[in-house]
């Protein structure tokens, strides 16, 4: 209460807001994340292509598809929602039990690709390889953790 | 062959590179379609539920949500490759019988994307709900033509 006294009537028609905004449709939740999530599934694919040397490495076309990964890598969280971890999904309900633990891991997400696509700029594969190699982490240790 | 000649051997590997990034699985191609229009459609649906106000317009998330558009518009355009026409899609073969038109449609959603943008930076709904509406024409435009 001291808290909700504190930031007054503003604060808590913002709060309000917030929570309007949250009660989104678990399916549409569901259908947005998988969304956010093929769609960087497609760049980081095709980069791991040119980092494993099975497709010809372009400098250029890497770093714009780095970009894309580090903008998408922000938009899968507000769909992890109350409801959504039943359902036409492979998320895991240990995501709302480990709360911190998940969120921890999505935001070394979007450190790890804001790092790659920094990494992309240089055109140096023993700068890319390493920062390519954190990302993939942060993916599978969420994947091993939350992901069914 | 005259072309081919002319931009010399450096064009020609970069087009043999860009026909390797375009050599994409038709499956691949249709699901990264579909997850970029996924998850423009979840910033979008909630953007117009405030348009219409079956949600609290809040400016800064609105202009949030519309810059997000605004990139992910930029998105399935690639994934728009041969033999995509077929199998669990929406999409029409007449995409690849009217190409220029099709892209037309789709720069056109970039555009206006961009617009609806810039106006939501106004939080003025005066500006916006135009510009709001330019960019439903632009969905509803190729949906018409393109979409089963």
């Amino acid at each position: 209460m001291k808290k909700i006294a504190a930031i007054g009537l503003a604060g808590f028609l913002a709060a309000a807001t917030t929570t309007t905004v949250m009660a989104a449709d678990p399916e549409d939740a569901i259908h947005y994340r998988k969304g956010a999530f093929s769609a960087m599934a497609w760049h980081f694919g095709t980069m791991g292509a040119m980092v494993k040397g099975k497709m010809d490495y372009d400098a250029e076309d890497f770093s714009r598809r780095a970009d894309i990964v580090a903008q998408l890598s922000k938009l899968p969280m507000e769909g992890f929602i109350a409801g959504s971890y039943e359902g036409d999904t492979d998320a895991l309900p240990a995501i709302e039990k480990e709360w911190d633990k998940f969120e921890g891991g999505m935001n070394m997400l979007v450190e790890n690709t804001a790092a790659l696509a920094e990494a992309a700029k240089s055109g140096d594969m023993a700068q890319i390889k390493p920062a390519f190699g954190e990302v993939g982490k942060s993916c599978k240790g969420c994947h091993d953790n939350f992901k069914n």
